[in-house]
């Protein structure tokens, strides 16, 4: 998962073309034009049409001489020059023709909306596959097949689904599947979020999610959003997405994604929707949070999340929330699922509760909650905003304002009155409207002045507490002192398969990690000596056997050297035996490290307890190597029984500070050595300061 | 938590009375009534007046002659009779007047709607405590003070908040909060939920939401909805909410509750909205379970399982789920949030495919999810939904069905296809309805005909796992053979605080519980004749000291009579020593299994594993005794380490069967001797069907 400057500069060019022809072209060819609204090629036609685009529109049709009053093309072979762009909307046996002729004259886009390929069968496959070939051979960007098309400020190109109403650019979505965009659209207008640019990618013959994103980001500018969402149903360039989310989320894009089919019956679907290959879930969501991109289930996440994200202006600056509500019980909810998702409620000043007592009736509860009560006006309300702005700016990250139709007052007014101290409040407001049915109409004014707004405590809960909770990328620091690559390097050279125990350890030493001291034994003469050296209770495990334990290869606890040659009897009696090695017995608790290659994520590092914690409970955490001293802590407090390693019912525990260390080099070992296919440190062990890798094994790729 | 049927029947009269003058008034005064549109007094008033009450209206107001045409009367004392129902709406120094003369009149309930008492200070608690003296004498229903009033079939006494519109009565509503109602009313009826009765209950001074749930159960009729929602934020009658839940559920109606205040933010926040006193969330859990009702945290789920409870018509008959869609990447979400709330998306029957291959195009898809694709018409809807419920009746327990605005087809159609599909289908179905924006007045039409949609696939895929997973109470069965009540009475008679060992051991032997044998040695010339009796390795506990591991008073493995008589020397000289108890060792796993007093909830009886289990990953599952095995089973089955109790790593299991049935004795033992206050049988060890309750003790109710 190394990054290739000199790569991604060489690419920059192309892509900075790409954008300009699939974002801001200066011609579209729209081939298979009509007026028909309820045909791709005809309801495409009419939204770039109606939408006003400003370059040359060309509508290719054998049949029609003009549409809408715009000249007709009579085919592809009689465009005056090359479009920047051409959608294509005509039955698919036509389409591979039409795609090798715009490739020829040299079109810089081609986005096939036509569906009956890949999705369909073999055949559609094959077709696919001839349509990339001939792009890639021309050097011409190619969309689709079977995709919905694209909306972007300056073209409204797509067939299916809606076009957002809603003025200005609050979010633009990148995504595989193009329904999922229209759904998720439809829902977030209705909250207040309003759409720029929306990619939709169909079957990604050529150009996939990850693609567009490098191309996005590439040529990010005060155009994009601030927010972008992607949806996915499968990950083929995890290394592309890191690079990218990574550079994005560095220019103050804040990324929102869906990666489904994360299930089993989910990954069936995905499969026969778009042919996604099951990935490991888990390398998804770690290559997520190593991105930085907030991950989301479901659509009302999504929009939840990016309510939050617009309303506190990217990144919540703490967990600490405080409530006005007009209406207890939705407090009390509103307080729990806060809770629930590991906010705080902070008391609130002796100086704020005395202003507070001032606006508010003697019947109000003005600690947090404050409850306004049903007959809250907005003068009230501004008041309270305003008295928390002065007085809580240090103690708040938010303030959650909740109102309904009390029938009592004018909800309108309320409404004013939020949205114009919003913008004024050093405190992000977060509004939570319920009065979808009675104030319809008064909502709808309210998001029309940009304001978003909630409609439920717990989706609304859930989202700040993944906002709050979401981890930025952090930069993978220098290799830790005592990691000798060129080290490391020489003892792999040459390798195969499992590694013998010498080469092991030697690799495992260079790296820096600590290991009981341990002898190799071969000769039954040299046995009470070298016993003599370790120190009795001593360890003694067969050499040869690559399981150990399962053919009973592993002694503990042997007290002295006649139980030291009894055991050497019965260890070299076992299958493949060919000596012994020695150790000193280590005891307190036992931690497992490990790392496998998962594919294009490279590779993915394991933390857990030793035994059945790891085995039976399941309770360990995964990372994307390399890994910051940061991620590799928070893998460590992130496992369930955490407390363990700080000791229990007395016994000693763990300095976390070194297993983070041990996590890090494993992180940097697998990440310099992507030719290791498997490293075990199983168990790590021991007590305070003084761990040890007890137990290892590595295996090199095939 | 016994049911006194003798009292249950004696109140049935009295409940019927209060039924009919709060439900069904034939008359209701309106204490403060005004015109004026924003004042309570004036709202409830036209809103009776304008919903068109059928009965006699007293408006009440002494500088007004009438009002909406309705001639005024000039004070209480004025009344022609008394009414069955009076509203009071009036300043709060007024109403104890107000009160006292209307029950020393004969008025059959008083509902208080002014705020301004408990909820305030000391001194409003003061006169709501008056108000209750006053209507209990009188034996007058009392509600509120400080509630937004009822709405039934018969009449709209509120004054905050809307009035539903939705004809029908999906759904009753009884709860502890007025704003919380509408709240809840306004988004449930955008999903087509209709209400007929809802009940806030206010400061709940006389009657609170367990007792209307009586009045509610005992008046039980065709006129009431098939879906209760309540909403607390304090239990205090348990007893009476689980036996009265219960019996609706065999009636057929299906309760969903949300009990807030349960975390420790939402704890406080209800302090100051009602009062409610901090009560353990574990017990409310444990008591929303046996009683059956489907517990959700906020408004949003309690919509969604609402939804899916009417579109079901009750309960889920299983976790097999079809999904249709016209879009696959919601499909996709959907069955990964299917999978994720446990249920199952069966594969489709060779049959079934077939007829679906003649309905859709071959681009479809029609494994499940079925994927009709954009293009979908009303009559492939149509076609779809019959194949599935001729082939597929017996393989699949509800149909969920997603559709959005793809541009290509008239929607209201497909709206139309599901609206007069679903009554036939022997499948129930789900309908997801997406485009709220562009097609918001067709899905209203489709929700006047009857049905509910739902937005979101992860707020419908969670609330069917709820439905799905959600357990109908269980009748708690005869106590176990040999388990003598008699025994456990004698053994109980005039004892106190910790119980001796001794006493201890008959309650569980009386109780049927297996303890390993034991010998109590106070002299240490019996010593080693009793160590020959039970054996070698043994184990021996000081007599005496409470807390026996804590002071170093447990020795296990004693090996032999030297190390007896040296063990008994140590044990001896600990403070408060007054003998020692011998016992067999015993190997196997460890559980603890244990109950305590909850208050008025009864005893919370626990299980979990021993050790760093229950103490430091708090993998432990409780529930209301007494316990029908199922209960038990479910517990046991219900903690993350659940593999362990069937051994791993090639250690032996336990018999569940047997710790189930322990669980069982538990819960009797508990509710038949309420006077125990804590029991701990910790641990209980052993392997296979050689179960132990190794070590316990017992605390009596001071």
């Amino acid at each position: 998962m190394t990054i290739n400057n000199a790569t991604a500069v060489a690419a920059s060019e192309r892509s900075q073309r790409i954008y300009q022809c699939l974002f801001r072209p200066q011609s579209i060819a729209v081939v298979g034009a009509s007026t028909a609204p309820l045909k791709p090629g005809g309801r495409v036609f009419n939204l770039i049409h109606q939408h006003g685009y400003a370059g040359t529109l060309w509508p290719i049709n054998p049949k029609a001489t003009e549409l809408h009053g715009v000249p007709v093309i009579p085919s592809i072979a009689a465009l005056p020059s090359a479009p920047d762009l051409a959608l294509i909307a005509i039955p698919s046996h036509m389409v591979l023709d039409a795609v090798t002729e715009l490739a020829e004259m040299g079109t810089g886009a081609v986005i096939v909306l036509t569906s009956g390929f890949g999705e369909k069968d073999a055949a559609g496959k094959e077709l696919e596959n001839k349509m990339k070939e001939v792009a890639d051979k021309a050097g011409m960007a190619l969309i689709g097949p079977n995709c919905s098309g694209f909306l972007t400020t300056t073209y409204k190109g797509k067939f299916a689904g809606i076009v957002p109403q809603l003025p200005g650019g609050d979010v633009d979505f990148i995504s595989g599947s193009g329904a999922t965009v229209d759904y998720v659209m439809e829902c977030a207008e209705a909250r207040g979020l309003s759409f720029g640019t929306v990619i939709n990618l169909g079957n990604s013959a050529q150009l996939g999610v990850e693609d567009l994103l490098k191309i996005y980001d590439e040529n990010y500018n005060e155009d994009c959003a601030k927010i972008l969402m992607i949806y996915m149903e499968a990950v083929k360039k995890p290394a592309l997405l890191l690079q990218h989310a990574r550079s994005l989320g560095k220019k103050g894009c804040v990324m929102i994604g869906i990666k489904s089919g994360a299930t089993e019956a989910g990954s069936r679907a995905a499969a026969s929707h778009t042919g996604a290959m099951a990935t490991s879930d888990t390398a998804v969501e770690a290559l997520f949070e190593k991105a930085g991109i907030i991950r989301v289930a479901g659509r009302g996440a999504l929009i939840d999340v990016g309510c939050v994200v617009k309303a506190v202006k990217g990144r919540l600056s703490g967990k600490r929330v405080c409530i006005v509500t007009d209406a207890g019980g939705p407090g009390v909810m509103l307080a729990d699922e806060l809770n629930r998702a590991k906010m705080e409620l902070p008391a609130l000043s002796e100086k704020t509760l005395e202003e507070l007592a001032k606006i508010l009736p003697a019947e109000s509860s003005i600690i947090n909650p404050i409850d306004a009560l049903p007959s809250r006006t907005d003068k009230q309300i501004e008041a309270i905003i305003r008295v928390l702005g002065e007085l809580e700016a240090d103690n708040l990250d938010a303030i959650a304002f909740l109102t309904g139709d009390s029938g009592l007052s004018d909800n309108a007014a309320i409404y004013q009155a939020i949205s114009d101290a919003a913008p004024k409040s050093p405190i992000p407001i977060l509004p939570m409207l319920s009065s979808l049915t009675s104030c319809g109409e008064k909502i709808d004014t309210f998001i029309r002045q940009g304001n978003v707004f909630f409609p439920d405590e717990v989706g609304m809960a859930t989202a700040v507490g993944k906002v709050a909770g979401y981890f930025e990328p952090v930069e993978v620091t220098d290799r830790p002192a005592g990691y000798d690559q060129t080290a490391i390097q020489e003892a792999l050279t040459g390798v195969e398969g499992a590694l013998d125990p010498a080469i092991v350890k030697q690799v495992l030493l260079s790296a820096g990690f600590v290991l009981p001291e341990q002898i190799e034994v071969f000769e039954k003469e040299q046995l009470a000596a070298q016993c003599q050296r370790i120190g009795f209770p001593l360890v003694m495990k067969v050499i040869g056997p690559l399981h150990k334990t399962d053919v009973g290869g592993v002694r503990l606890g042997i007290a002295n050297e006649e139980d030291a040659l009894k055991t050497w009897t019965e260890l070299m009696a076992i299958n493949e035996a060919t000596g012994v090695l020695l150790q000193p017995m280590v005891t307190g608790q036992e931690v497992i490290l490990g790392a496998s290659l998962e594919g294009e994520f490279g590779h993915l590092v394991m933390f857990g307890l030793g035994g059945i914690y790891a085995e039976v409970l399941k309770d360990v955490r995964f990372a994307l190597a390399p890994l910051a001293p940061v991620e590799a802590r928070r893998m460590i407090d992130g496992i369930r029984c955490r407390p363990l390693l700080d000791g229990v019912r007395g016994e000693p525990g763990m300095n976390v500070d070194i297993l983070s260390d041990f996590l890090v080099r494993l992180g940097h070992l697998v990440a310099d050595f992507p030719e290791i296919a498997e490293i075990d440190l199983n168990p790590v062990k021991g007590t305070g300061d003084r761990l040890y890798v007890v137990d290892s094994r590595i295996i090199m790729k095939k």
